[in-house]
């Protein structure tokens, strides 16, 4: 471990999209065989970086109060029909375009994820803490094998990151000072959030997240408790 | 399976005192050798017997709105401190009390539990639905090797089954239709809330949840869309 302080860390939790699983690759691969079969002509990967991108406003007006409650589903769905409208393609069904929401469920892990993960489980209390809805994480999780001990979400508290009550939600639900807890991310205000509330931060690099010729922000080495380019070292950083 | 019926399951959600867990044996075999180490003499067996039987009055309490929420370690601990002060024993310091009580935390799964549910696991979504909170389910699950998709808690509607709050939120937070959940308990009671709430149901016969010597409730074949003895017995059931 980087020191010796990090003793105390009995379980990690992890942001999801991007951190374990290649959002933009799985989408993109799953439109671009839709747009193909349908005959649809689009520029696929501007709609998936349009459709993350569409997101954070989403969630804010949920952070905001001015939408209330809405899961992930909802606020993809909300985004996805904006974008359909906008470029008029109206030749999916209904069944179509509820599947192709889905997709969120159906992302897969980077490749280093689930070995890493199971070799942290021996050791840790293994978590998700998202924002992605407890559905939408379950589903994730049969769909890429992610061993999950247990499940945290922002539905839980019904509040998104970096909302403080969903890192707090954390510690609380596991029976562990928020010392304990370890915050892993690929997203440094993810981890500054979580450690405002008292948690560890581990910091992975994922360069890829936004896809090859998008600028990708450097972290010192010290900026975090851990910092690392894969969970294969992660887990070589925790001990585990 | 047992009906055509039951292909709409996608998800199980298991009862886990006396359902997935020995609580009995794990305790006993605990306390007696801490009373043996301590050189405290007690009907253990008792001990053992009313700690699980003041559960249902203490949570009680809770359901009916006297105590604020207050999870199972708390509700544990209350009916503990009791039962120390009742016999005068005074020979545990506070740290071993609390390291008792947390023997809820660390309670042995039946034999044909993991093999069970590493079946069940392959084919559907499983996950505790407990009266247990989060952080002790999870520290069960680690103790015993149980392969859970989720935990589900009551401590996440802050509901004691067999409120129907606790079972409408399984189904919520699968993003399933009861009908695509299915409850496993060895208590009928458990079993006849849940299928009020519109989940299938499963019996699992567990004639030593409360030692050799207890009477045994008989259960009707017919009674559930499944009854059966064990967890093998269940996996054959659901086809898994």
């Amino acid at each position: 471990m980087a020191g010796t302080d990090l003793a105390q860390v009995r379980a990690m939790v992890f942001d999801v999209f991007g951190t374990v699983v290649d959002w933009r690759g799985s989408i993109l691969a799953e439109v671009t065989a839709l747009g193909r079969a349908k005959g649809i002509a689009a520029d696929w990967a501007t709609f998936v970086d349009d459709w993350r991108r569409g997101y954070r406003p989403a969630m804010q007006r949920v952070r905001s109060g001015d939408l209330p409650w809405t899961d992930l589903d909802g606020l993809h769905r909300i985004i996805l029909d904006e974008f359909l409208r906008k470029h008029g393609i109206a030749s999916l069904t209904e069944a179509e375009i509820r599947h192709l929401n889905l997709v969120w469920h159906r992302l897969n892990p980077w490749p280093d994820a689930v070995a890493g993960l199971t070799r942290l489980k021996r050791r840790f209390v293994i978590g998700t803490l998202s924002n992605g809805h407890v559905a939408l994480l379950v589903n994730m999780a049969k769909h890429g094998g992610l061993p999950w001990d247990v499940v945290l979400s922002a539905e839980l508290v019904r509040h998104y990151k970096p909302d403080p009550e969903v890192y707090r939600s954390a510690a609380s639900f596991l029976g562990l000072e928020p010392s304990a807890v370890m915050m892993v991310a690929a997203h440094t205000s993810d981890l500054e959030a979580a450690r405002r509330q008292g948690l560890r931060a581990a910091y992975v690099s994922r360069p890829l997240e936004h896809g090859p010729a998008a600028p990708h922000e450097t972290v010192a080495p010290d900026a975090f408790d851990v910092v690392v380019g894969d969970f294969g070292a992660l887990a070589a950083a925790m001990g585990a």
